[in-house]
């Protein structure tokens, strides 16, 4: 079920690349299906990647366009990444890459309504004109490294799900065995998975072998931390342009709330205890105490 | 239950646009408290925006610090916040700004390993020095609008959650009746809800009636085009400094989605035809009919 919660984040992010290189860059689909051979050569090389651009390449035998242009924007879906969703947050472990993948499908499957707030919730052009020629190398390098990043996201989200479950049930899964698997012949078989296999390998290795998150391997936070700057102006444009990349975009909030020491819940506790007294605990107290304020008595 | 989901997705809201302010603009905890006061007055006045201010006032007595400041980031949840993005997801409606909200204080939760991730995870400087008086007073008015679009999205996946859930069980819920009864005395009173509340009582007025979703009011849907370019700049600028902002975020891409008379899930299908032979639908044909390619054959 993972794998396919997992497989729902990876098709939603090549969506939201080809929409931004279809929209933004204004490629077509033979454009697009070439950029996505190349990346199959490299570090992207995967089923999906390959699939990609497979289906790019079709012709429509009636019109003679694309036949991925003659296609209905309308996902369907058989229940399996909604499962995943659920049970990750049944679990307590965010996947916030893989249900932004479920939540995507749903808004396409609302294409009337979408083609009615289209005509009132007006916003920016996509496409501002054409690009220069150093731009578009440059936004294409971009998409390439927000890509990698974000599906290095999906699916180290979905594997740490399983292991939260292997935990909480003593499953006792492992983890590079169900790579071995995926990597055998499934939907997901990707090259990332090689630098997660070799991290996985030797376990102690990450984090002074508290294997917490492994991302916190320098393996695999190396590329990560390279690809962010291009990452950051792939969501940055998308915002602007008003291009919807939630998959992308949570990705990189998921990043940058692993990597922030400080998140502003400080404040969410000291409204919390304001409104229900549910105590919080201090910065400068190691032992953890609950403290409750009667703040009441103090505005 | 979903008035707790939405109170979530509020206090999300709020905690990212004070971490902007404190770790963009530099302001302390008393700066940004007279901004909560002076935004209490106007469109964005709600119990929690005075809270908000009322808690930032606060001294802590030991070390003569805002209290704020001394309370530890990890934020506790009682579990209704969860139970509102598990039906969501089961009743197949996205909320993803209540979702982003939840994962965001299980991100909190995870203190020693983000500390940890702090040091491996490097990235860009939220503070790249002083802003100029012109560009903090923009971005002060940016925050402003970036609040009150993502709020209410927030407001409206939830109002539209329990209409869905109301059709689902023939519960028959007066959408008027609870903005009434939240008005009247809760977490999330506000005073965003009363254009909703405008809307509701003339429903008929919505989208020709069809009432599917009350952003396609001209009501609502004003205020939001209107904010856009503001909300566009928060998220842009969020990701480009490293600061997450999960919940403003994923209120952009809803609005973005909703706004998308044409999403690439055509491409989505064509993958899902090609590797599961799930059919697709033409956008040339209003039966709908289902059609399968046999791709493999094509590529």
């Amino acid at each position: 079920m993972v794998h396919n919660g997992i497989e729902y984040g990876d098709m939603q992010i090549i969506a939201e690349i080809y929409d931004l290189m279809h929209r933004v860059i204004g490629l077509d689909a033979t454009d697009i299906a070439e950029l996505f051979e190349r990346w199959n050569e490299g570090r992207l090389g995967s089923f999906l990647t390959e699939v990609t651009a497979r289906v790019l390449r079709v012709r429509d035998e009636k019109s003679g366009q694309p036949l991925v242009e003659m296609i209905l924007d309308q996902a369907g879906q058989k229940g399996t990444g909604r499962w995943t969703a659920r049970d990750a947050i049944d679990l307590g472990e965010p996947v916030p890459t893989l249900t932004a993948a479920v939540d995507a499908r749903v808004l396409s499957s609302w294409k009337p309504l979408r083609s009615r707030a289209a005509a009132l919730l007006t916003g920016p052009e996509a496409r501002t004109g054409a690009l220069s020629a150093a731009d578009r190398r440059q936004m294409i390098k971009d998409l390439e490294a927000a890509f990698y990043a974000s599906r290095v996201c999906a699916y180290l989200q979905g594997l740490r799900l399983i292991r939260v479950a292997s935990d909480a049930f003593d499953w006792n899964v492992d983890l590079l065995r169900v790579t071995q698997v995926w990597k055998a012949g499934c939907i997901i078989r990707a090259r990332l998975l090689d630098p997660i296999r070799a991290v996985l390998e030797q376990p102690d290795s990450v984090d002074g072998g508290s294997w917490e998150h492994l991302l916190l391997d320098a393996r695999l936070a190396g590329p990560l931390v390279e690809a962010q700057a291009a990452w950051r102006r792939v969501v940055s444009d998308a915002a602007l342009r008003g291009v919807p990349s939630p998959a992308i975009g949570a990705s990189l909030s998921y990043f940058d709330g692993l990597r922030s020491s400080r998140l502003p819940q400080n404040l969410t506790q000291a409204q919390r205890d304001y409104f229900g007294a549910h105590t919080y605990r201090r910065v400068d107290d190691p032992s953890g105490a609950a403290v409750h304020t009667d703040w009441h008595d103090l505005t």
